[in-house]
């Protein structure tokens, strides 16, 4: 009777509420219907919990389906996830349609969190459900009109032909970045004869990012002087060093541009760096690509999210108005934090006349070509002088964000539902029920109008002007979300989006912190030698630094981000309730010489 | 198949939607179920309206009530209405509890508004349902505890044995106040021979109020020089003769006191006239019974209605205050009254020394025995020298004034219910949503707490402050409806009360205009002579000034109490929306160092 399913690979539990299983373990399940890619179950060890849908295949009761699943041993699966013989069956189009799933899911959630409640839908509802996807088609690809999803892979749960490709033969993909990385590192990976073990989860963040790989010493590329990257030690510990040359960038007159003679219409941003200020024309296409780019390029930082991709309305005043308000959050985020900013790529986009095809060509290509990317990326980070970090320290130090991020995520959702509930019940309920009174207050005024002494004028007209009075404050009650809460939700989504960056992030420095200990151990054991432990631990020590020097610009721009936001917020509700106060004054007067 | 019904007696229709039957009419019923104590049909004219339900006998299809209905004449019925031996039947026994609901409905309602829309439950809510009884038992029932509904003869709708007797045989009781007039006045009805016709529908309030004899010179007293109430000739038409000694009466310390050593308890209310400055206790039961004499006395006067009876929850603080508003309103309404200001019942009230049992007792006695009440009361007014008023210009302004109550008063039901949803939303979800932005600011608060660097720790208190500020500005709105709304509410349910009176006033005014066109017409047919014809003029004529002069007095109080509650009201939403400003910015103040 009960629902069971045999693991096709090793799953490696990383956040509370996930359980791990090993390849080849029958697990029970509670239920067919997976959870956004993760389905519910206990292990062989009795454990409870979730793993990856796409990790196990669900044994059927029939025999054609038994059959064929004995058929697929789970390690071919691994390495040829589609378009198998035996891929007809139910099951392993179920396990096509998780694996998409999965991958929607990984791009942009934070699995952490949503483990922790896997089955309270308000709590996850924030989270983004649109792909970032690898944008690396061909310069034809690039002049097709994709400012939002202009194909139907872009949406999640859906299998197209197209969409085959990112697996590149690597089995299930469940991270944000393959195309690129498969291409290189994963040759070397094959290569690699490292005495330290590798991680039995190949699909964990640790080994996508390139920080296995960095670890185990296999992380190999030329570093330029322009490449470094300085961590230092600041007040507060590990910090990126600051940006010499900080700037903004102003995003302004979203204009609606057609080509092919009107055949593709599109908005362009108008963009204007203060370092070079030059104004270069940029759309959500140039933002979607740079946003990949960023994604690949840089392992332990929290690249703001750019908006979300719209396949309706994206013409409509409303939305190009919100877009470029969300644009304008993520500039800031950019410009602000040290090492994103700096980037070569980012100053590509920035900088690079819009008018000049070639060299916005030659700047795209180079890009897309950085070696500096992933596990390279390390490679360019200087540590400060001195001893190493304490890993206890250290690690204590994660555990502690990863905490705080927990709690400012679960805090954000409600601060987002509450507030978007909130504007909800002003737009409506409050501006329906100060018209109301309105109403009430003139219907008062005409039936006092029916008696024409000279001596009951004055009254009639107050009390007429008093109804006009609160049928505005209820507009003002409808219109003032526009003013507060909706900022507020856009600073709110835009964390959202970081807070969703920093399981993989935390995954990353908690997997090379794994291989520090390992490498003790082997060392110990004689199965290593001192040296080769000693690089392990340098290399370590250096994603330890870039890890805490990202937490640490973290949370100085969160408090600068919420300090301002509240006091906008606040000085905005004052002025609100300050205009109401005007209105019934004025309204007050109206009796004077009542 | 239709349902019919049987005049029992003949009904003029005296207010639009109200239809008139002839005695032994059959008329078609839309419904057996009464409306307040009306029965909505058409007639054999096939005009469709109201007309009340006690003036009916509804014909059953079943043989024995059929004939029960045939031995029971119309005639008889209204001689003896309850007791007979036919009113076993469940026929009569719905008319005795239509009989009820009318006297109840008469007593304090408008029928006049109410047939408009009787079937609109909203409309209609707003009425008062307790019955001002005429309180006129021995002064050993005095001393029992009345200061609400006593005995379950005060109910509406209830008919209890001690009931009949205020019927005194006279038929269906529709009014106010039966007893004393039924002593007096009807005699010289039976007695009178005037050739001008009587009013062929004996219930009518004209009938009643003393309206009719007094036309028809049937009223004779003794007016003493004290008595006189005179009307003079104002900017705006008649107006009441000021009181040239006005005073005002305070309402302090409702206090709860008991007698009979404990067993019986009540709450006293500190009454400080202004003219005496010397301090009464009275009870409720007191105001009840000033009340109902002064309902008694004046016919074309709108007393003020007392706040109304209340079974359980009399000891209540929220009760007892607004009681205590609702006496006080009442209060100022009677002081600011020319003539009810000044009249001896009112004087004995505010004046008599509480202790003195045996004065009380011997004013309580006087005023019980005022012969200067009903028709007699007109004997006492005074009008100005000078032409009589122009019939035709004070029908115009009769209809005028009836136009304009129907207008106020649907205005008034629909301000009442928007203040009161308003008032409702305040204390319930506007509260709620505040706090729950409060909340979500709290919990934001909290879990950026987690992150213990100092640089946070002011945004984090700062933010903890803002979540305190919106969850007490909940509690503001949840407070504010009972400094604003309640007051305007307390003012509408007063104005409810006099608008529920005009329609009687307007038909005793109404009444007499009939009169004099009838003696018009009957002097025309040589049926009267001119002097008589003349005296039904001039008493018409004192009727129209005293009516002219009771609506002007409306309309200047009206005036004056909307022009003051209306300030009242702004002012204290000014206060309000002033007051979440300044914890707003008391909010924002803690952002300056964070």
């Amino acid at each position: 009777m009960a629902l069971k399913a045999r693991a096709l690979y090793d799953f490696n539990s990383e956040n509370p509420g996930e359980i791990s299983v090993k390849e080849n373990e029958i697990v029970s399940l509670y239920s067919e219907q997976d959870i956004e890619g993760w389905l519910e179950g206990s292990n062989s060890q009795g454990e409870r919990g979730l793993f990856p849908a796409s990790y196990v295949e669900i044994l059927k009761n029939d025999t054609a389906s038994t059959l064929n699943n004995n058929s697929t041993s789970g390690s071919r699966y691994a390495n040829i996830p589609t378009g198998g013989s035996g891929d007809a069956s139910s099951s392993s189009s179920y396990k096509i349609q998780n694996q998409t799933d999965n991958l929607s899911k990984t791009s942009v959630t934070s699995p952490g969190f949503t483990a922790l409640s896997p089955s309270a839908p308000a709590q996850q509802q924030h989270h983004h459900h649109h792909i970032y996807q690898a944008s690396q088609g061909s310069d034809e690809d690039w002049d097709d009109d994709w400012d939002d999803s202009s194909t139907v892979a872009d949406e999640p749960g859906v299998v197209g032909g197209n969409y085959q490709g990112d697996f590149d033969g690597n089995g299930p993909s469940t991270y944000r970045v393959s195309t690129s990385m498969s291409k290189g590192r994963n040759v070397q990976q094959a290569k690699s004869s490292s005495t330290v073990s590798r991680n039995l989860n190949r699909f964990s963040t640790f080994v996508k990012s390139g920080g296995e790989a960095f670890v185990l010493g296999e992380a190999a590329g030329f570093v330029k002087d322009g490449d470094k990257i300085c961590v230092v030690t600041g007040q507060y510990g590990p910090e990126w060093q600051e940006n010499p040359y900080p700037f903004a960038c102003t995003i302004d007159d979203p204009t609606k541009q057609t080509k092919f003679k009107g055949m593709k219409s599109y908005i362009a941003y108008k963009l204007t760096p203060t370092h070079t200020q030059t104004q270069v024309n940029r759309r959500y296409k140039h933002f979607d690509w740079l946003y990949a780019r960023l994604v690949e390029k840089f392992p332990v930082i929290s690249v703001p999210h750019i908006p979300e991709k719209q396949a309706t309305g994206r013409f409509e005043e409303d939305f190009i108005s919100k877009r470029r308000k969300g644009l304008i959050w993520w500039m800031n985020h950019m410009t602000s934090h040290p090492v994103l900013s700096k980037c070569d790529v980012f100053q590509h986009f920035l900088t690079c006349n819009s008018t000049d095809e070639k060299s916005w060509k030659q700047g795209k290509r180079k890009a897309e070509k950085d070696e500096m990317v992933g596990a390279n990326f390390f490679l360019t980070i200087s540590t400060p002088s001195g001893p190493p970090l304490d890993l206890v320290q250290v690690e204590s130090k994660i555990d502690g964000f990863k905490a705080f991020t927990k709690k400012m995520d679960d805090s954000v959702v409600q601060v987002n539902a509450t507030t978007n509930e909130f504007a909800r019940k002003q737009i409506t309920g409050f501006k329906k029920e100060y018209q109301k009174v309105g109403q009430a207050f003139k219907v008062l005024g005409q039936a006092f109008e029916l008696d024409e002494q000279a001596y009951s004028v004055g009254l009639n007209q107050a009390i007429a002007h008093t109804g006009e009075a609160y049928d505005a404050i209820g507009d003002y009650f409808a219109e003032q979300p526009r003013q507060d809460v909706d900022p507020l939700m856009d600073l709110l989504q835009l964390y959202q989006g970081h807070l969703a960056n920093y399981p993989d992030i935390i995954h990353v420095q908690k997997g090379a912190l794994t291989k520090v200990k390992e490498s003790q151990k082997h060392v110990e054991e004689g199965k290593m030698d001192a040296p080769q432990a000693d690089g392990v631990n340098e290399r370590c020590n250096i994603i330890s630094f870039a890890t805490l020097a990202e937490i640490q610009h973290f949370h100085q721009v969160r408090v600068r981000d919420f300090k301002a936001q509240m006091q906008h917020y606040l000085t905005e509700q004052i002025g609100f309730f300050q205009k109401i106060t005007g209105k019934l004054e004025e309204a007050l007067q109206k009796y004077d010489n009542a």
